[in-house]
């Protein structure tokens, strides 16, 4: 194929690969249901063999799908019509540090544990973390503003951004706010890129913060009796203890966890949900500060019961109970849902779903987790024995639509951390008001004037 | 004038002010560089009445200029062309607030000192303070990503936003985001919005988040020795300390300010800058750390004296030090800059200005001070008693050209955290590329397709 030769040349020496496993590999991400059918995929080393791609795109009309870790669920990263692949795998080196800014410049194919890794060396802490972290990659993380278990305490992947260089659909090297804290010269399009999903523009460069490392991280699970209990009990150690984590996950969850057999359970005790705390033990005052709270939870009868982490060891065993839900989930081929509305509606959300599928389908097992201290719900249907895979999926899709009503009707997000891509972007509008995905459309008509960033994707 | 009639029907029974007094007041800003010459004032209390000006504009072809405290220094609320300004003094009410969610629901024209003691009030912290809080609107702190002393802890006005409703230039709402705090659902519209200056659209409506409220604060003034020696300072305390606030003033800024009489000196001790550190003495461990850390800062050299504040009335003193200086200086008709530049380069970018001034005017006095731990320095040129008001602001000018060369050189802001306006729009190119500002232009037409949204401002 001439124009496939012509950008091998255009960016050797580069990599650009055209075999099937290689096709097959990079043309889909983890939401795993599409079918890869990428025409090529590139592996630009440097930011104008980027460049020289777009421009070599615009040409001859090619489509670009940016691709990172593909650890995504939402299909972003996918390549099923003859999309060029732009993988950044030979783009992951970390190419500055400066202590005293505690500033990092990333290539965009640094991978989430890479960086976290290097943070460490140096007596600092990247803090966005999440279960893909071995495998996503910085430049998707900033794709899909990657949110996961910190949040409460340390914000999305958008607050460690301190400056950006993205390729437009132009091919024009953008250089955005070049690290700096302050800058109130006009419109922040940085924080466009962030969470854009590659549609406006691949992102080559990253400059990001570190924080302060956390010391003698401390964990508390704890028997919640109640749905209602939830908030006070957040509201409670959130007004004494600054909180670095603050989970949830139901009987069901823990449930299928401690069936594993290999992560202990934290108490005898049963009830229908529990919290997982996390805050930084920097000093006696605070521990007792924490168990005083508890004590009180106690009496006020919003917990049955808990624990404390009292090693790094038992931390790491706390946090398995949350953490390994997920995978282990995955082996009963759950309709997933990621959800999120303004933290003090959860309660009354979660029961108005529950209530929604259990009407529909009183047979399907529903299992809630998620961050429940930023209103990120993770709401995990479960495939009865009896049902086909695909008989369930079609149940599913039907009562979907209630479900994204339910969100609209609590002006909550269909998608709270996980992205739009393919695999949302029919309940776009659920969530964005057609003002407001007009106005999305024409951005991306300022920077992507050919549409041939990632098309399709989002909208 | 028949079409002031129609307006003042359209919007009654809120008020739409024409007399001289009115316009005069309304029609400027604290720059205080531009004569003002607005229409009339429209003062809505409905956000029904905002989007009725917004389409009697659009009718008229009236250019329409937002205004909330006008306590700005770059001219972005001066309506010097025929403008109606469109005051919301009117919507000045709090008019929700969830506890578990710590979200005040504001109208744009609450004071920022006003959401301050209503966070007090409920044992809360709203952390973004500077100078003018006292008159500002939250309206107006949106549209400038207003900064101030506490950004090394807390970050920009844009980190405490959750939600925002905003009147575009199409006279649509667009109610952005909905108090969310994760929601990944395409381009973050809300991001755009804060700190365009009222140019795409005017904020009718804001959730802001609250913080924790900080305990025992506490200020370390140190005489610092020598300008390279602020940076290891910075890393030394960062390192151990979460620090609320990093600030710095020279010499001449502090013999200002002790030249007024009513601030006590902080000690005898004289260098050519200090620095205002301030923590959270939350327990003994801490203040001793601090105190450890003043010690080494002495071994090494870097600071010559100190002090700590013992009383939250000896912590308002020090803060006098340097929450005086720009009141104090402004007696001395100061040609102003509000420069950012990364935290490592400060030292470096310091020298270079002053020399700068020097080598061209040699007998004006460059005073600076500012939030170091940002890199956002404030720089000051006073008036030589010998030269006119005049011909000193046309010297300041022939200077600021090169001062903004060196800006760019550093790849900083010409507009850390005062915005761009009037003052500042024919030097947005030493801080936006050109790609930049056409891209900036293209968003402005999107939401503002008639140009009637504070026209002439940024761009």
């Amino acid at each position: 194929m001439p124009a496939l030769d012509k950008l091998k040349a255009l960016i050797a020496p580069a990599k650009l690969l055209t075999d099937d496993s290689s096709l097959a590999a990079y043309g889909k991400d983890w939401s795993g249901q599409f079918t890869p059918a990428p025409l090529a995929v590139a592996l630009p080393k440097t930011i104008e063999q980027v460049q020289a791609i777009v421009r070599w795109a615009i040409e001859q009309g090619v489509a670009l799908v940016p691709s990172g870790g593909r650890t995504g669920l939402s299909g972003a990263a996918v390549a099923a019509n003859g999309e060029l692949v732009v993988a950044f795998d030979a783009m992951n080196q970390i190419i500055d540090f400066n202590p005293y800014e505690r500033r990092v410049v990333c290539q965009p194919g640094v991978v989430t544990a890479q960086l976290q890794q290097f943070a460490q060396d140096n007596a600092l802490y990247y803090p966005v973390d999440f279960a893909s972290s071995g495998s996503s990659q910085i430049g998707g993380n900033i794709s899909t503003n990657a949110g996961g278990i910190k949040v409460i305490r340390y914000g999305l992947t958008r607050q460690w951004v301190s400056g950006l260089k993205v390729v437009s659909g132009t091919g024009e090297l953008l250089d955005l706010n070049q690290g700096l804290i302050k800058n109130a010269t006009g419109y922040d399009l940085r924080q466009l890129f962030i969470g854009a999903e590659g549609t406006l523009g691949f992102i080559v460069e990253a400059s990001m913060q570190l924080s302060r490392a956390p010391q003698n991280l401390t964990a508390l699970v704890l028997a919640v009796t109640d749905l209602d209990c939830i908030m006070p009990l957040l509201h409670s150690f959130q007004s004494k203890l600054d909180l670095t984590a603050f989970e949830f996950f139901s009987e069901q969850a823990l449930e299928k966890i401690l069936a594993r057999g290999d992560v202990p359970a934290p108490f005898e005790t049963r009830c229908p949900f529990y919290a997982l705390l996390e805050f930084e033990a920097l000093n006696e005052d605070i521990s007792n500060q924490a168990l005083s709270l508890f004590e009180q939870a106690l009496e006020n009868g919003w917990v049955a019961d808990g624990v404390i982490s009292q090693s790094t060891q038992q931390l790491a065993n706390l946090w398995k109970l949350r953490e390994y839900i997920s995978e282990t989930l995955s082996h009963f081929s759950p309709y997933k849902n990621d959800l999120s509305v303004t933290v003090s509606r959860v309660p009354d959300f979660l029961r108005d779903i529950d209530q929604l599928v259990q009407q529909n389908y009183p047979d399907f097992a529903v299992i809630w987790y998620g961050h429940i201290g930023d209103g990120n719900l993770h709401l995990n249907i479960l495939k009865p024995d009896n049902l086909s895979k695909e008989a369930f999926f079609s149940k599913c899709h039907e009562v979907n639509k209630q479900v994204f009503e339910t969100v609209q009707r609590y002006q909550g997000s269909i998608s709270a951390e996980h992205g739009v891509g393919l695999v949302k972007r029919s309940g776009l509008n659920y969530s964005r008001s057609p003002a407001e995905i007009n106005a999305m459309k024409a951005i991306k008509a300022v920077f992507d004037p050919h549409g041939i960033m990632n098309p399709g994707k989002i909208f």
